[in-house]
């Protein structure tokens, strides 16, 4: 009778725990330095705020549950729809740009593969209620702000940059119909992940002739905005969405945020509702999935019974980042195991209720104190507090007398108890 | 077409979530500190674990779903049954004593009402692997650091301590039989909050007499431990039971935190697993339902495949404390809105790209800086930098001259962009 945890789900013994803590600790720092506020949503929504976002096949993508009442649920997969719920909800009381983040529970009903799980953390970075670039220039600096703070140089990891009008515009111009835009799309999504010749089989397949195929690669294999605009010449929409991308790659240069960031024409994203820039961030190894993924969605707060407002955003998982991170080196050597500020030992078994005393003195002043459960003698207990990562253990010799020692070096100093406590007793500022 | 949130659950809209945050973030400070470390397990369990541990009624308090291979699943309403799996599976490799807490998000399936929703979070403190009154004590202790910590003091709040071997005894000893016995548990556990008349209708209705019920009133109004002593005198399991509650109580005093605590037999805790020492955390006026409660549960490893071991610990839900400290004044002025350290300002539009510079180099440096989309005056902007809670706004008035100026004071003071950023664009150390 031994349980299990399921499939695909993690259990976060504190080593991994503390990897978790690490991750999306650097996630809230960055979020509030770039004036972001956090928000969150419950765990589960109605079934028909994800299928109104994604239509009625995402359901097989989620778990789905019912209340007492019958209604159909689901845990969320994505925390975008419920941003977008709420945001609805007081969208005349909100000042505007909304900027907010959140660092929410996920699960997908889906086979875990590497990088891919049932249940997982995703950062989600949103600025609501501008039309600005300069609102995607800002979400793609946080992104970049919060590789650089990981440790993550512009040599290991890259945001790729595209755009969907003028990648629309570019199939339009080399004779794609309107109706087959969003099949197109789709294949060029793909493009990364196949070769040559089944790109090729895909756009044939949706009625692309050879020539136009050809023109579209040459369109996304250009390298800077001039390119580009040479390539789109003419085609609507082509050159407001090249100033666009013009603007963003200059705020980004401007903020410091440009070594990490490319033009890439090639990323083009699997949803179907961005309608403007959109990114993902790589390894420039390529080894990996997309580490986080985004771009502008005008759209989504009307789908969803609002106004039309400008939206844009990304979303960053925890699982590709942190095999990343791990591959890499990049997590500090704090991380393997816990630490203590100190272990407060007694000389002998009668000063046992001076310990507690100490401990809980230690404790309500704000320092990480703790001490055996077992009555045994100093060495033992020493061994103790150099297990649990104590920095100090602190010797109680008598009612009047401790000896501290610094459990890195090995020296030692003797003091009056009444030293010790206005030394190490007195409150420690909060935080 | 608006779309609503399941009844029950909370919207985190960013003033929710600061409140949210405040608390999770004291209790994870102060887990710390007494030297435990978190862990936590998916939001979902097969449904065995649930129903091996609490019987087959849980289930009907659950939220349950089905994985794609038909198996039953739950979200989890409480990670004890987590818990336990998860010290089990590394039982043998896991030091002890095993400290470690959570801050789980939990779902029950039940009819929303005051201080009780279908989704909350609650903190887990839990020692395993020790049978000594101690880790009882230092579990305890815990509860009312936190609750020192948040500024709630011992006439506004108290932990109620009783003990299920000592109230097992006393209903031995005045002629309850074996078989009655949990039976009795459940009634006297629900004295609090029922009058003396139905709590005597309801011990008949189990079989108890008149003078046993007498008998058990008195000894539940025990005040101290002597008294106890005398009331239970001769029962089996009581002298031991006594000398527990003793040391707990002598434990809890050396501490520094006896103010808080008080002996009561009339906690008894509703579930049956309780092996030992039981406890709640009530506030003084007796409003509202209990902040926290636990105790001992020495046999729930064994019930969920693993050895028999010691273990202990409490829970506290954010709902009823977030309750009582709205009521009691204790949230800080700091949570009613967001802050920033610095609002960038443009004296006119043509600097706009110094504005990006500057914002992209204080946050950086790691300092919350923001700006506003909109190029507009010096005043408009100074409103915006008002209404972001920024401390201080600076001014870029040219490419070498920056005026700052301090928002509470009014005070402004200008210098060189050079010694600008020296001062304020240099590293601040990470936390």
């Amino acid at each position: 009778m031994a349980f299990q945890g399921v499939k695909g789900t993690r259990d976060f013994y504190p080593d991994v725990m503390r990897l978790r803590n690490w991750i999306s600790d650097a996630w809230r720092r960055v979020s509030l330095r770039n004036g972001f506020e956090e928000y969150d949503s419950p765990i589960f929504e109605y079934l028909d705020l994800f299928t109104a976002k994604s239509g009625q096949e995402i359901a097989e993508q989620l778990f789905s549950l019912t209340d007492r009442g019958g209604r159909n649920l689901a845990i969320r997969p994505e925390i975008t729809p419920a941003l977008a719920r709420m945001v609805n909800a007081r969208i005349n009381a909100l000042p505007r740009p909304i900027k907010w983040f959140s660092v929410p529970r996920l699960c997908r009903a889906e086979n875990p593969q590497k990088g891919r799980l049932r249940e997982f953390f995703q950062w989600n970075i949103d600025i609501i209620g501008s039309d600005d670039v300069l609102a995607d220039a800002e979400c793609v600096f946080v992104a970049v702000d919060f590789l650089r703070e990981v440790g993550l140089s512009p040599t290991e990891v890259q945001v790729r940059i595209g755009s969907r009008p003028l990648t629309v515009a570019a199939l339009r111009g080399c004779g794609v119909g309107d109706d087959a835009i969003d099949k197109a799309l789709a294949v060029l999504d793909k493009r990364a992940k196949i070769s040559d010749q089944e790109f090729l089989d895909a756009a044939r397949k949706i009625g692309m002739d050879d020539a136009q195929v050809q023109a579209i690669m040459r369109f996304q294999d250009c390298a800077g905005v001039a390119e580009l605009r040479r390539a789109v010449a003419g085609a609507e929409g082509a050159g407001e969405a090249c100033d666009k991308l013009e603007r963003l790659m200059a705020c980004l240069q401007a903020m410091g945020a440009g070594d990490y960031c490319t033009l890439d024409l090639r990323v083009v994203r699997g949803l179907a509702y961005y309608t403007g820039v959109v990114y993902e961030v790589f390894d420039t190894g390529q080894d990996l999935r997309a580490i986080a993924g985004g771009g502008r969605y005008d759209n989504l707060l009307a789908v969803l019974g609002g106004p039309q407002v400008g939206a844009t955003g990304f979303g960053m998982g925890d699982v590709v980042l942190g095999i990343l991170l791990e591959e890499r080196g990049k997590l500090p050597e704090t991380l393997k195991a816990a630490s203590l500020d100190v272990f407060v030992i007694d000389d002998r078994p009668e000063l046992a209720e001076l310990v507690f005393q100490t401990v809980g003195a230690l404790r309500r002043a704000g320092r990480a104190a703790d001490f055996s459960y077992k009555r045994q003698n100093v060495g033992k207990q020493l061994k103790e507090a150099n297990k649990r990562g104590a920095r100090q253990a602190v010797i109680i010799k008598s009612a009047d007398l401790v000896a501290l020692k610094d459990l890195a070096t090995g020296e030692q100093a003797e003091m009056s108890m009444t030293e010790f406590q206005e030394k190490y007793c007195s409150l420690v500022p909060k935080p």
